[in-house]
């Protein structure tokens, strides 16, 4: 029987939405305890946290220098680490930890830089170390069924993308979206980017995830529309693929109505598939017949690599937490074939670091074209 | 800070679906910690259950006897138990609980007789103790939302109720539905009815929770329409209400493309609401005046009460789980007020033994006007 | 090349909608040129509404009975009449024109009682005369494709029918939804029904015509909700089929929210059929497998019989002026087939006399088992 | 009384779709009755046609010039003609026709070249003539229900246009579509342009028509996607308009699918304007406090301006023949304020040839920032 893995947290105090919402996808499963942590830069409101989450008093710990240090010296210090900080502090955090040997499951983006986020992935691979970037949509169920549908020919070859990821929180003049929104608007805790940073990453990866594809060139026209911001809050990106195909990706986060709106339109040779975020459970596909079909995550059509992540039968929805919670599924499943020599490279089923890698250079791509003039950058 | 609350498990094995479903939805929010249990009534398979849930192999127990009486002796004893056995085992275990003086969540429906679920909720009176049955649909924060609507009056007096919960896995002929399938469609293991016991009562549950009324009488038609089957598998119930409303119940599961289709819409004389299970996140609302709005969880609208259950910004879809979580997190909040003298009774934010004992009233009627030639039936 | 049909109209005066609805049904397709008419009882309006249609002012009569002697005898008289008069009066007016010997297309419903439309329908066959009844839901080319395909056995038996067809223009306590609202509430110009007739009748006929079924026997609530109300605004209906299936009709003038949302959704023994008239250039189709296909209206697999009735391709929607200029089509096909001798019976695909009895037979049914406590009434 | 108008048609042959759909739209309401016709390049054809439509033999001519020169020195000569031809032709045949001084309905694009358009609007003017182009979309009553909206300030300033026309009539390879196909990816007959010039322009006046706004500039990646075509079968355009505003405006042929799905989301300052074609029924209006309402086309919102075009209540569809039939009902009526003196230009609500000639600046200005490598042009 496998060990129950542990893990620690850097990040996620008592406001923070991400932390709490990571805590709850591992809970879901039990894919691992909550041993130790630095829940706040602040010492009182870590040790708070660490209270309310039942933790022994002595892994509640003053750094992440510290944490790693200590834990990584405990015979049954944690087998990983989750990284939920703002952006910039993630390159160091994660070094730390890979350098003491320590797994990583970092939120997204996983660096501020290109260069970065290569370094680490270097350093994971040096070290023989898993690297996990929560990119939650590649966790759902019909994106996974999508994604390996795709490589096996359902729709051909893939000619024409459009994905787009539009959000309303951002829309209202004078508001900048409380706390999250006001960092995320800000040049000196964001870098230069909001929007593409935040949603463009998104798509780049759940488009890459399902197609397979590789950028190969990019056109954008970033924005910043509402009056007061900086940054930019629209963006609409021309894309080539290095098979030729051809891309639309547009994100927003001035578009009223818009929840968390993730669409993502895959047009082939020999069909289509529609994938949706908000509504996950159900995917649909059309033939080349016109045969316009809509699955479900739980039906058979779904095939067992990515039904065996489903927890309910069709009709009892599974969510956003799900999709992460499938994430750390399939990391903490590596790492148990990890501890017991079983692991190998085929296993992984969640982006890794080199996702957040070319997450990166998406973003620095874009920023290039917009300040040019909106004209091809190569990736 | 709030103690950490345990609670121990009666069924929930291996291959048991809705055990798990509790333990992920109690594990979601950290609301109790799973410490004891008796998981099967083969001892092998209920200990290797408790293995892979890391529980302490002494509180893994032979009997529910034997765990409601050595819980109960311990000072640490759990402070809850949660029943997921087949229906007609569940008077008796519950019982046990109770009369060891141990807080009871019990799946529905909470007994198979109206009798015997009066007698539970006498016995939980009697003794002080919370008993909750898990309908779970209730747990969804924009039912919850509607139900205060309509008690605020949003849509005025209730005029009318259209009802629907057609499922289509038993569809097929020659097809019980694997083991689950099995027992429901036998009447040696569950009685009299089948659909309208597993559905109707979940539409009962939810049309009481939602306007606040009680049925008068109902007429109902029962039918065995697949081939083989001797208990109902579709049914039609005609409702009265006690101010006078109406109503259409139907509930199937020969539905052939129905997964979990729970759909309530209620009709009153200053508006209409419609409730989607499926699409839960979000809710219709259409006034007087004919202007139709879409609600979702996440909006101001959805107001405090309803809204402190949600997890996750608009547009991060929650789910089923996350529905029965809510549950949990209200019995356990009152747990906890029990536990530091706070607790009164407008704080239960959940289904009640009373409402389980409603529900077989409901079914009892149905099932004597059925057989009766479709007649009407008083409550 | 076949001749230009002409033909006249009773009723479908200045303020008339239905009148006009059958001429704009008309004219679309061309299929009959409006040569003649009694628009109104007052001859004023009656003269001023010919002179709105370009009439010949000769061919705008003063009564019905003077219309149907005077176009008899004209060599150029009349191919067929439309009428399009309260309810009550269709029975004289139809009767008028078949002892003219002229073809007669009449709104639904046909006659006020079974009795009257028996009567005509004998008529009619004895004078070798068409007539059509003008349920316009079974023109859409999606019903006809899904009558087609349940009669091929697409879905195998058909063992449950779930109709329904609110409105809630009649929802409002004191508003009686104007003229035509006030005439349909009016015992003495409605007779004993209100929704049931206006709505309940086209759910009867789409299901009949749908399943091919004949109904065994109906058990109806017919509730009269609105205060101020003497007729029924909202009915229930249990529904026995003459091959054992079972059905719930449900009709409603008092659901706020809904237009005109007649929907039925047939389940069989080897899958379902879903069709909304709101949405009807989509039907949905599922299979035994549990593959849900959505179908348009100008896909192949609507088969050449539906399909002939398009006009545009797929995506430029067509609506209910189409559905009924489709019934025209049909009922002037069939007499030019009648005039150059061609004619069959297996040509008819349009609502005739029949079912317009049928109709009133239903309707008669559900008011005796409603007056008579809600008990099973055959028909 | 207004008189009866006529109108003459050049093309509508037998086999022709467009043809027919005026023949239809203007039949619906009787908006000017059929007198005269070319219908065909072979008089064989045009001769048959015109009997089919029951024309007399007279006014079925041998070529557009002969019967716009002879219908003008009649006395009861056409009021109008309609020109649906192939677009290459519609520059000739208009010019004669305004030239003999007969007012002009041509279906879109108006001619093949700005300078052409630009050339007939002169004309048109210096006659004093009516000249509509039918892009049929702007019809639709929710269409102008959402321009005169828009124009009150609903949603505020317009700050993003995100407009799409998908089709996936031309996915297939080794599939030129049929007859219409063949047409239109054929460079000798259709110029430079396919998709774009059929779909970009009804992208790009229905984008100008809900806005009010002037696009500034346009940077083009026209796609040919499917091996053996040479023309564009897939577009990306990144449009900036004269306020500032940004758009992305993406039509397509090879969308397996997607039948005909013009969208048309507007995002403002104060909300959101959401606009589909294949459910123009209803329409989503979201407003800055986030509610999102659904507003369907009978209902008292859509107001005066735009209701008057309505022919039944909300509920029974109204689609693509009703909205061509919207303009032909403006134009007839401007036609006979013509005849009686009683026009201005402020009755126009249809478009106009000026709104033809921009749709070719659009399509010109994309054609030379495609050929130049993907760069902003100026319109």
């Amino acid at each position: 029987m496998a060990k129950q893995l542990t893990y620690g947290m850097v990040g996620g105090g008592p406001d923070a939405f991400i932390g709490a919402a990571h805590r709850k996808a591992i809970a879901l499963d039990s894919s691992a305890k909550l041993v130790a942590g630095v829940f706040s830069r602040t010492a009182e409101k870590s040790r708070k946290m660490a209270e309310l989450l039942y933790l022994d008093k002595e892994r509640c710990y003053g750094s992440y220098a510290e944490m790693a240090e200590k834990e990584a010296a405990r015979e049954d210090g944690i087998d990983f680490v989750v990284v939920v900080t703002p952006n910039e502090s993630h390159y160091d955090i994660c070094k730390t930890f890979l350098q003491n040997g320590i797994h990583v499951a970092c939120d997204k983006p996983v660096t501020v830089s290109y260069e970065q986020a290569r370094e680490l992935e270097e350093l994971a691979k040096e070290k023989g170390l898993l690297f996990m970037v929560t990119y939650t949509y590649t966790g759902y169920v019909t994106m996974k069924y999508a994604r390996d549908a795709i490589r096996d020919g359902l729709i051909g070859d893939v000619r024409a993308v459009m994905a787009e990821y539009p959000q309303g929180w951002l829309a209202k003049e004078g508001d900048f979206g409380g706390k999250q929104g006001e960092w995320r608007c800000d040049p000196k805790r964001s870098g230069a980017v909001n929007c593409l940073g935040d949603l463009g990453t998104h798509v780049e990866n759940a488009v890459a995830t399902l197609t397979g594809l590789k950028i190969k060139r990019v056109l954008a026209k970033m924005d910043c529309i509402v009056p007061g911001r900086v940054l930019d809050d629209n963006d609409s990106v021309l894309v080539e693929f290095d098979n030729g195909a051809t891309g639309i990706y547009w994100t927003s986060q001035i578009a009223f109505g818009a929840d968390n709106s993730l669409r993502i339109r895959i047009y082939g040779s020999k069909g289509t598939i529609l994938w949706f975020q908000e509504s996950a459970e159900k995917i649909t596909v059309i033939s080349e017949d016109g045969t316009i079909r809509e699955i479900h995550r739980g039906y058979p059509e779904i095939g067992e690599k990515a039904a065996k992540y489903g927890r309910l039968p069709s009709g009892h929805p599974e969510g956003w937490i799900e999709a992460m919670g499938n994430l750390y599924r399939s990391f903490t499943e590596c790492l148990n074939a990890k501890l017991d020599g079983t692991f190998d490279e085929s296993m992984i089923d969640y982006p890794t670091v080199e996702a957040g890698a070319e997450g990166l250079a998406f973003v620095e791509a874009c920023l290039k074209s917009s300040q040019n003039g909106n004209v091809w950058v190569e990736l």
